[in-house]
């Protein structure tokens, strides 16, 4: 049976679905609302089982998700929600050995699907022009350990990308029709351009621009996850959902024929 | 500027977004409706450009992405869509080096898909009692170039599985709820469980069983996508939607206190 | 230009769209967050201009739409949501001159709805089993000037309902399985049936008995409303929604051939 | 048991619930791809029983729900769905006695729907600029014995309504924003003015144009139907859906303060 170690990172969640990520060392404390843990007493526990508070209020103990890592995040900025964000990748083919092209990294939401996803030998390229943001974003990844498959650049993107050949390029900014060509120059011929953007003024504008900047095949979708109360003698879906959180472009990077 | 090559998987899109996924062979050729290619006349073109079939019509030439690829499958039974299988990545950490455990087998969409997130170093075991499924998804992922990555097994699961502590288990079947015990078996203590299901008949049986099989923190969603007119001046969503793949299915295999 | 006049209902909303409605009573004051408004002073004013409580705030001065009564009804139960009452008088022809059954009463959210589609020369018969539900709904449509277009009964409908011939049913209550019988039998042959739900457990276990009741043409169907927010230059969804009501369910009262 | 009658409207559904409307007439006859009926020996079968084509095919008599009328009605254009009509109704008090301004006509869905509403005492003035559009809508009504309740008016509405205090002004044309002014003219202080369209550019310019001419309170919000397959022991939504139709706006006609 699989324990816990030191340095690994652990998901407690309590009986309210309240969850707490935090990578274990040695001689440190949690501290929730229900009571205080040490990470001493967690180490070497099987993961899947309860553990409790100091109160006695349990907490099952387990490996946290690519969902819960990503809501957990700290953040000073909208993230991109894990349904955008597992959908992304399957239509810009973002998987393992994969360069992706980012702007801006704001919290670093969307640098640690990426990261994790191009892992163990690709890389993202992340960039960002507020320092606070990136520093807040490094320090996320770090958490992590994914900081190795990520190149921060503190940089404002309208001088355009260091990178040429990118597999896949993704704006997370809201005018990201200023930075179309600087965009287009730094994809592969070909390559996969995706963006977010949470008012149809923008998506109108952006696809206006992304066909005169030779992009082409461009689609515009949102996706909208509805739970449900998982009930079995009484199911139905929550009283309450998000109802939007952005809506999803896509485009290749095309070459113009010559006539 | 990097130009397709002798066994390159290419997509070729015409003006209507019918496309095709062909594997590049020195010597072959692509039939369609709008008239023929040489694969000699693709090889050496730059990814990116418009090609042309012997009547005159354009195409483009270009990577396929992991939607395309999922879309493209030649298949006989329903497929899990890219909105549920991104997400999926996101809710059961598939990513590179993870151990997963999948059944059925099916036409193999989701096996491309997990296939591609746990490769180099992860692996996909895909169980399925139908010889003749399993031989279309084999052959599928093998066009895909995946199969490396993927241990097929044909086999009735109400035997078990052969592995032990996978990392994540999926089961995409009708009648989860006989093989609940079996999935615990295999699942690392804590892993990730999921589960695909058409009618809410089915989901009320199997949060029931889940709950009584030492399952737990179980979620139950669904994703609707929702495309969109990609036109500057008349931005709206299309007339006509899918309104129902699926419903996802999420837990938790825990470890039961002794108490 | 025409003045409220005392007796009239009104809507007054203020600038965060917070909402009162009130009947004006010459002496009357309406005591709000924002201050006191005399309705003396509101009396003579005319429709669609702005007031102003006694700290200064601005209010608009409206007629209440048929969505504004319902929203701000007095309630001890769940109401039927404006979006699915308006689909039930289009479904279930419930219009000027109709004979309606319903129960329970409930709030009388429903009752509202039918009592002013159905007149001023159709009527509501409308069965509730809880007095303190029942007083409640009374005293909600006697606000209203609707009391006259309903026959509130006190009673149990186990028993069955005194109607015969109605032109349409409906059913807002946990169990409407157990009153199908009751509801054929009110009902004019080929009469209209409709229920409302929240899980979908209930949904099959009705549509099931309702086939077994001479019941056809069922439809069991959700309807999704998704606000704006109505800044034109940056139109979006709003952040979050009402993800559920209920389930609607709608059937026509056959006559099984002899053969 | 109530029998159909010489010039009932009555609606025949076949068993794949494809469905006729016709209004009886003694010596006619209702041709179907399943055969024939006679309007003869419909007249003085009990409603909602099954009747018969000559070749044997079996068809539930039954009286049609609004619903029914709506999408059965011969068009030239695009209809309002009866899903929006009835929410329509909800938002804007159209209810027995208003008096409601509709342009333009279009196939008359709206229309009836109004018309019905505000039957016996109301009134409807519908304004077209196509006489076809304008002589289909009239036959429609005329079908279900509703042109009573309507004024028809072919003009252009870019000269002004007839009309004064309007309780309600719908308006269902391709540039809403050109007849602002002359919308709030005919309707009475305060009162309910609604639109519908299938574009967000459109839905920007409308809001834009709408705080320009003093109307206020604007709302914009979709509706979202989706029907389930009626299946007791596999209840799922069915596989595609109507995914837009359009974009609903509400305001309120309000008088600016002198100040």
């Amino acid at each position: 049976m699989q324990t816990v170690q030191p340095d690994d990172l652990v998901l407690l969640v309590d009986r309210d679905r309240k969850s707490f990520i935090v990578r274990l060392e040695p001689g440190s404390q949690l501290h929730t609302h229900r009571g205080v843990l040490n990470h001493d007493d967690l180490i070497g526990t099987p993961w899947g089982t309860r553990v409790y508070t100091h109160l006695g209020h349990p907490l099952w103990l387990l490996r946290p998700s690519t969902d819960d890592l990503v809501r957990d995040l700290r953040r000073i900025s909208q993230i991109v929600y894990p349904k955008d964000a597992g959908y992304i990748l399957m239509k810009m083919r973002i998987a393992p050995g994969c360069r992706v092209v980012e702007a801006g990294t704001g919290s670093g939401g969307l640098t640690l699907v990426f990261a994790q996803a191009v892992s163990p030998t690709g890389r993202v390229y992340s960039y960002e022009v507020r320092p606070d943001m990136q520093q807040l974003a490094h320090r996320n990844l770090e958490q992590l350990g994914l900081t190795e498959f990520v190149e921060f650049k503190l940089r404002d993107i309208a001088g355009g990308f260091d990178e040429r050949d990118a597999d896949a390029l993704f704006l997370d900014l809201p005018t990201p029709w200023d930075y179309l060509a600087q965009a287009h120059e730094a994809l592969v011929n070909g390559g996969f351009f995706g963006c977010i953007l949470p008012t149809t003024n923008q998506v109108s504008r952006l696809i206006g621009a992304l066909e005169e900047t030779n992009f082409g095949l461009i689609e515009v979708e949102e996706l909208l996850l509805r739970p449900y109360k998982a009930v079995p003698a009484r199911l139905r879906p929550i009283d309450r959902m998000v109802a939007h959180t952005g809506y999803l472009i896509f485009a290749r990077a095309l070459i113009p024929s010559e006539e």
